[in-house]
């Protein structure tokens, strides 16, 4: 599965520097995942009404050239890995053809169905779609 | 009611003019309230526990000095009306001696324990503490 | 002058309470006077070549409806006033027909030409446009 | 060099799962930095002085337990490695005793004093006071 998310770095996104504030890459990322998700047939809205929630494991990202503002940007986003319980989205953001950041999130397919939040087994309908072209 | 809220600006709180992104100020209006209430006895936990939660109806800050990186700031805060369900908290930011904003919010005591939040009277416990010194 | 900024809650603007954070309607008012700015033939990076800058006096903004996440929202931003150094913006966020927000900015029109900045006419050809149809 | 940094979440910092939303903890990591070097004796405004500063390469990080409103935390970070133009430091979010969260960044020790940023090589006095205790 693979989704492109297009965004333009607005003002409220550089910091003193002149360049974009590098949390900000993780927000969008979170957001490429949603949209990729959206994508793939699994919106939040949906997930949560199966009491589904997709919280990070962990988050990577290697930072290859400085984003100003105004410049837009596409979040290209695409399923690595679906294990039993986790799954990995590479995120690659281009400017252009230019590659200006690459990452990772790991993200468990979690039940809130409990009173405690537990990592569960993506069900195999999803592997399949996750993991398709 | 008054409080005093102290925070410094970080770096991700400045923008490409070098100085403090203007929403930032809202950032720690609202923050300033909750430790407002939480001085006066009402912490947001208190209030979630009776279904009470405080949105804000307005907000509103002018600008007079900008705050940059590494500033500390105070904010001053003070209950400035209690009306029937509503009330407005006034904020001034103060570096050292100086006021460099001054705003104002305007929240409503709102129910959620009905399905919809409702604005219902702030308790007159609650609002004598509010208007005491 | 008018434009219309369109954009779309995403997870991060979203609190707690499960609506979005009340300082995001300020970032998406500062972005809805970028392109409002822009749409008039005034972007920040043209008039950063002119040493202009257009910081903020003051900002207000009324709630009547939250946001929720995913909701699609519309800024309709107003050139309402132009004084001397001063001109005013009203923005209205509608959500489909239903308006969520309204609010005002109140800028300055800056020389960052000398060592401090300054505010400085509104040069007549900008007042027209601003406030032309 | 080591050193810690705490903090409290704010209502800002959580989203609508009712945890804090995971970008903050690079924000959090971001000013944990920052603190390091002040520590160390290299506050950001004494760098930007000497045309220094220190983008990120690279950030990680894992999250083992979610944060909430309120919480009070510390983040305990360190510099791991100095090499000849970058340098790691290790940061490890701690509520009490329990860790919540661990990460690092990657910087850069880059000069702007030409008209393009450069990695230059992290002068040996930086580097003995970074490596020492």
């Amino acid at each position: 599965m693979k989704n492109v998310y297009p965004f333009k770095v607005v003002w409220g996104d550089t910091d003193a520097a002149g360049i974009v504030f590098y949390p900000n890459f993780y927000r969008w990322m979170d957001q490429a995942s949603h949209e990729l998700l959206r994508a793939a047939g699994f919106p939040i809205a949906k997930l949560q009404d199966e009491n589904i929630i997709t919280p990070l494991l962990e988050a990577f990202c290697q930072f290859k050239s400085p984003l100003m503002y105004d410049d837009e940007v596409a979040v290209h986003s695409e399923v690595a890995e679906v294990h039993n319980k986790v799954f990995k989205i590479k995120h690659t953001f281009k400017k252009g053809d230019v590659i200006v950041a690459e990452g990772h999130e790991i993200r468990a397919w979690t039940s809130v169905a409990e009173e405690r939040p537990k990592a569960v087994p993506v069900p195999e309908n999803v592997k399949s779609v996750l993991l398709g072209e």
